[in-house]
């Protein structure tokens, strides 16, 4: 996957209606991210591409977009050192450890956009290989929300906040 | 107090000159929000009376606005039945138990609105009357954020995620 690694990119206009096609597809099943299934492509644009700071997609050997991610303050002012990422990949290529390299991409950004730490509001708890693997890079559950996320399958279930910090304290 | 709490209403918009001047000289002292203690009229405009669901002020026995909150879901779809609120007291008459009212008032407020549960994002720890008033209101520490606020002050200081089950699981 290095290859991958380096055509993790800066979005541009023209890559979104694969970035929308990968969210649809994503957010639909209910399982993982809070946007309801039905959003609209106007909402979840404004969510992953006008309100973030950044956004990135990651693309295979043949140009396609096969995942994608954001970066944006996760409080405004004086919470705006702590960095707030969401990450989503193309079902035909997960398990490839494509999340991992996104989110290795993305703490080097937010160290080169002067974040000092990284912060994730909302990881579903059933949503166990995302919780190992933010564990094993590096970020601590530091809450759990109790039945916060209302799972598609599950019903109500809770949501954590992981957090790491990027620069000793 | 009593009184005042008959006096909680909903915002409207001539309500704005007198909340945006208790709302500025709060967030101006940098120790409670993290909103930017130099942030404009029109960005505190947006955070606290466009995006939010609901806004309100209560008022003193002469219609004078003395506090004000919000309401508002704290994430889309499979998130929105957890509300987040935010509250505001005017300096003269702080220490006199309006806070309690007005989150007793959002709290029958989020119900009729059909929130089950009230989350509470960025308490900033060292502000230690606002967490042990939340405490006593009900509200549990779910998660602690290092050295996530940025006070004028203190410097780095962490903040508290709290919430509370408005409806039994």
């Amino acid at each position: 996957m290095t290859d991958i690694y380096e055509d993790i990119r800066s979005f541009t206009g023209s890559d979104w209606p694969e970035v929308w096609a990968i969210l649809h597809e994503t957010f639909a099943r209910g399982d993982t991210y809070s946007f309801a299934p039905d959003s609209s492509e106007s909402d979840i644009h404004r969510a992953w591409i006008d309100v973030p700071l950044r956004s990135y997609v990651a693309c295979d050997a043949d140009g396609r977009v096969i995942g994608t991610y954001f970066i944006k303050p996760n409080q405004p002012g004086l919470g705006a050192h702590v960095c707030n990422c969401g990450y989503v990949v193309a079902p035909h290529v997960r398990g490839q450890g494509l999340a991992s390299l996104m989110c290795a991409h993305s703490q080097r950004e937010a160290l080169a956009l002067g974040f000092r730490a990284m912060q994730f509001n909302f990881v579903v708890a059933s949503n166990e290989g995302a919780v190992r693997l933010w564990r094993k890079l590096g970020f601590d559950i530091v809450g759990r929300l109790p039945g916060a996320f209302k799972h598609a399958q599950l019903g109500y279930v809770d949501a954590l906040i992981m957090f790491k910090q990027l620069v000793a304290a």
